[in-house]
């Protein structure tokens, strides 16, 4: 109990109530701050979190899992399957563990991305992983860039087109700054091995919404026109948008908060100035959705050999 | 093409753009319109979407599984494993058909639930659908209800304890009404076959977060005190809330506009007016979880055969 408070008040993270927990579960992962700290066992095989060096998560659970065998392949890894990477204790989250890389899904959409930050921070810290990196990869739907570029968010904006995270707190609205680590963008961009693709730094615009969030005029419902839209578009693409998603203003805000590192790189699926349809061969998709995967392989390689 | 147009007028959505599409991929499901429509094939087998009379959602891929056995049990469906019902196409949403019943996972926040909705109620409405009633079953934390209790929605409130739905489209803020269907909850509520537990008509709270949105004091971030959070959860609770989760206001004021009827039957893991850590056993969350399922399959049930 005495060791259980040191170690909490020496998280770093900024919530003074941590202290005072006798044991936290981080109930969407499945795993109890005792685990974080003393490590876990699976399968008669013991794991730490301690060694953590990179989380990087992505919207969707396919991704995570084809991330999880992508950097196992690249660093070389003893285990290479996603069956033997595997963590997950809750189907909310999928969770690989890949030595120092974990490989998270984060669902869709600000609430759930901010619960995963919460659990993860926590789990880092109380594992003492605190320069540990924690990087999105994703989708997102471009604003004057080709289909297939990927792009490297450098700032990142709300629906109101502010570099800014709204959230409620006991009935009140909370704003706070969400900016991004430009250094960790940059080593990004210049880690890229294959030459394949298009990248771009950019800012990326996160909305709570897919339809009518994003402007889109083919929803279940829509109030506005399409005029209204490109000039929205339009008004965005001039304050240096590229991209938009549903996540960054969260983890741009929250990382700031606890002091981790982050970073967003996403492919631009279609162009929206040109229409609102996600129309995309499935060989394209799955291409396109592999150059997020193969840019931060690269970038986590450089620096485990650097 | 004339054909298109002319279901899309017909389709009694609010959104006038949709006669105009030229086909919908409803890219999140992995379905078109013509699909919709006109039926698929899976295995050889020809399904349709034009019987459906009930999508029930939740949070968690695990439930709805769950739940497509348990309600193919209830109504005696020829088909009867979770393998077979399976019609999911993408791994956003999981998703069973099991005859006029579709059980689909949403995962969690309003962003999530918010594309399924829209997603959702186009395929049924393409499909001709249009009585179909769509009910969420969840997991929550209560407010003064003891844990296990099932709570049955009868009014939607957001952070700010109003009955609204707050939303960002183009740069504005929009505050659309959340009100929710009274007789379909009393319907649901009166269905109960299973005595075994306790349910409560009352005011569900919709939040984006679960640690500092719920007013958490174990989140990574917690700038707030432990009495502020009483105090604005006994403020809740004497609105009539007396639960929290974090879809509702969503689903109530997108199906008011859609013209969808929509319930939400959740369980509460926890009283929030006791802690924050939801901390229950495994057995006891199975069976809690279990108690929304049951209670929705006896209301679908004595639908289906009245």
């Amino acid at each position: 109990m005495d060791d259980e408070k040191k170690a909490h008040s020496e998280l770093g993270l900024p919530n003074p109530y941590l202290n005072s927990l006798d044991g936290d579960f981080l109930y969407h992962l499945g795993y109890s701050s005792l685990e974080a700290r003393n490590g876990f066992t699976k399968d008669g095989v013991s794991h730490s979190f301690q060694d953590v060096k990179f989380v990087v998560m992505g919207g969707s659970s396919g991704r995570m899992r084809s991330f999880a065998e992508v950097i196992a392949r690249e660093i070389n890894h003893p285990v290479q399957t996603a069956e033997q990477l595997d963590i997950h204790r809750t189907d909310r989250y999928a969770f690989y563990k890949i030595g120092p890389v974990l490989s998270v899904s984060h669902g869709m959409g600000v609430p759930s991305i901010t619960i995963l930050l919460h659990e993860i921070t926590k789990l880092l810290s109380y594992a003492g992983a605190k320069d540990a990196v924690l990087i999105r990869i994703g989708t997102s739907g471009g604003i004057g860039v080709p289909p297939g570029t990927v792009v490297i968010t450098d700032k990142t904006f709300n629906g109101f087109l502010k570099e800014e995270h709204e959230l409620v707190v006991l009935g009140e609205r909370k704003v706070r700054p969400a900016v991004i680590d430009q250094e960790l963008a940059r080593a990004i961009q210049s880690s890229q091995s294959d030459a394949r693709f298009q990248t771009v730094l950019g800012g990326t615009m996160c909305t709570d919404d897919f339809f009518e969030g994003q402007g889109r005029v083919d929803g279940a419902v829509c109030e506005h026109s399409d005029e209204q839209k490109m000039d929205f578009l339009r008004r965005a693409h001039s304050c240096g948008v590229v991209n938009i998603e549903m996540e960054c203003t969260a983890m741009s805000s929250l990382c700031r908060l606890t002091g981790y590192k982050c970073a967003a790189v996403c492919v631009a699926l279609l162009d929206r100035l040109k229409g609102d349809q996600v129309k995309i061969q499935e060989e394209e998709y799955k291409s396109f959705g592999m150059r997020p995967q193969s840019l931060v392989a690269s970038f986590i390689k450089s620096r485990l050999s650097s």
